[in-house]
């Protein structure tokens, strides 16, 4: 298994797009053989970009996605992307609703996209998606766009954990009040007003850059980009915008303490389903059966039964 | 801290109200001292009956539960009564919001009432109100009754957990539709149509009794009680319900079956809960910045650094 594994990887290595497709299905779902990739693949990461790209459904994340990954390609370098949808039991091969949009770049073999969903993963999509950007990484991608298809708790925390966070609100003032309170004022590196074509752009800017001001900023203060993403309209300013916040914490050696923070937070998330793991070992089979018996028949108190359980 | 936590406890023993409630307070944060007093109370639970009451705000529950520990008391025996509200704050002292209406009990010795909230205890209110019973089973309340303030996942799970667990439903068609929604009719031993004065009590109860019929019952068939719970009109039939159940559950042995199967569930929860609790302890520190350093340098692995961080 070990060995199919190291081929499968190597082949990924290589470009293969099958094989590529395997291992982030492989490093989803954890467990040895994802162990034996993932030590292959680390040594090979640490040049790819992250973008995460969040905001309510209908905002035009999608679209504004797809044009994207055009102008990132325009620059002749390969990208990865990753659709992240916690609602949907789909992983893998399955293509997500607004996904038909990206068929653009479909047959384009510079572009990867794969849509990621909740799974048996223990840890859920938190500890999927850094595996799968790094898989995407180490086979050379320089861009990875990780778009998420709402704004819950799951969806912010992915997205959050991009290099550079792109927030999409559209023109309206509840829009940019909803992005208040989601906490996405918090993460947004770039604030895109996608649909700007629509009445009340203006307004929405300024009740943004209001909001961004009352609320405490670093070093950074998050650009507002509008944009008309069905027509391509506002998208190079978009990457400019990125490709400064990029250089901004290059500068600043801000990039690799992010990246520095993420690790922490993954490395306790493995720590802590690893755990989880063993105590989910440990609580059925004949000696709990009996340990549960002694404790029902008054010879042994829950505590130290807990304690028993947990002796290697 | 061990020897007065012993004294402590032998206080509560003796029956020191103070004492039990200082008790109760310490097993329902953990650690040192939760296990020193739970292996000594431990051996002298297992005589107490444990009733959960459960169902919508506003049903009536507490009011139900003041009638219904009057009549528990006539018959000479102590009760420990513990209101569980996990969506409050306040725990131990606290009275919450209905509690007032137990006034008539305040003053009663033999009754030894509890308000449960949320705490920072590790696992939270399920791992801690078995810990509570546990005190009060141990200094002598012969009956426990444990109320829950909604039907909320937490509330139903440890309303589920008593011996014989009573759902209360008002007339009205809704009513008894939600209580199926909330899966109360998979925990209920006894059903209770309270605020029976009211039109619709005769449809609601067939209602029931219909989706009782068609749900998969075991062997014992929930009888369906109607109160006015102001009146205490109906609370001798709910009483006898409940010592119905209860003789069923000791003639078929099932009682036993089902503290063990509890056993068994709040076991799991405390072996999850110290593994978490390792977790957390080896995800900070100098070793773990080493670890993380080394990850991000790359002459480390994720996987392979979880596992390090996890070698005793």
């Amino acid at each position: 298994m070990g060995d199919a594994t190291v081929a499968l990887v190597e082949r990924a290595l290589e470009g293969d797009r099958r094989s590529i497709a395997k291992v982030i299905s492989l490093v989803e779902r954890g467990g040895e053989r994802a162990r034996v990739a993932i030590q292959m693949l680390h040594p090979r990461t640490g040049n790819a970009w992250s973008i995460g790209i969040t905001g309510a459904p209908g905002s035009g994340k999608s679209t504004l996605t797809d044009q994207l990954v055009g102008k990132l390609r325009a620059g002749g370098t390969e990208v990865g992307v990753l659709a992240v949808d916690p609602s949907s039991p789909f992983s893998g091969g399955a293509i997500l609703g607004d996904r038909v949009r990206m068929q653009s770049h479909t047959s384009d073999p510079g572009v990867f996209i794969r849509s990621m969903a909740t799974h048996g993963h223990l840890g859920g999509l938190s500890l999927a998606t850094p595996q799968a950007m790094r898989v995407l990484d180490a086979v050379g991608k320089a861009w990875i766009v990780i778009e998420t298809v709402g704004v819950g708790q799951v969806e912010v925390e992915i997205a959050g954990h991009a290099d550079t966070t792109v927030v999409v609100v559209n023109p309206g003032w509840g829009d940019s009040v909803q992005a208040a309170k989601a906490g996405l004022l918090e993460i947004a590196d770039v604030f895109v007003v996608n649909k700007a074509d629509r009445p009340g752009v203006a307004e929405t800017q300024s009740d943004l850059a209001g909001m961004l001001e009352l609320s405490s900023r670093r070093t950074w203060q998050p650009p507002i980009v509008r944009t008309v993403a069905t027509t391509g309209e506002g998208v190079d300013e978009l990457f400019e915008a990125i490709v400064a916040h990029r250089a901004h914490l290059e500068a600043t050696g801000d990039a690799d303490a992010r990246r520095r923070a993420r690790l922490r937070e993954e490395l306790r998330g493995l720590v802590a389903a690893e755990m989880l793991d063993r105590a989910s070992t440990v609580s059925s089979g004949p000696r709990f059966e009996t340990i549960v018996d002694e404790v029902a028949r008054r010879v042994r108190d829950p505590y130290s039964a807990a304690e028993e359980l947990l002796l290697p």
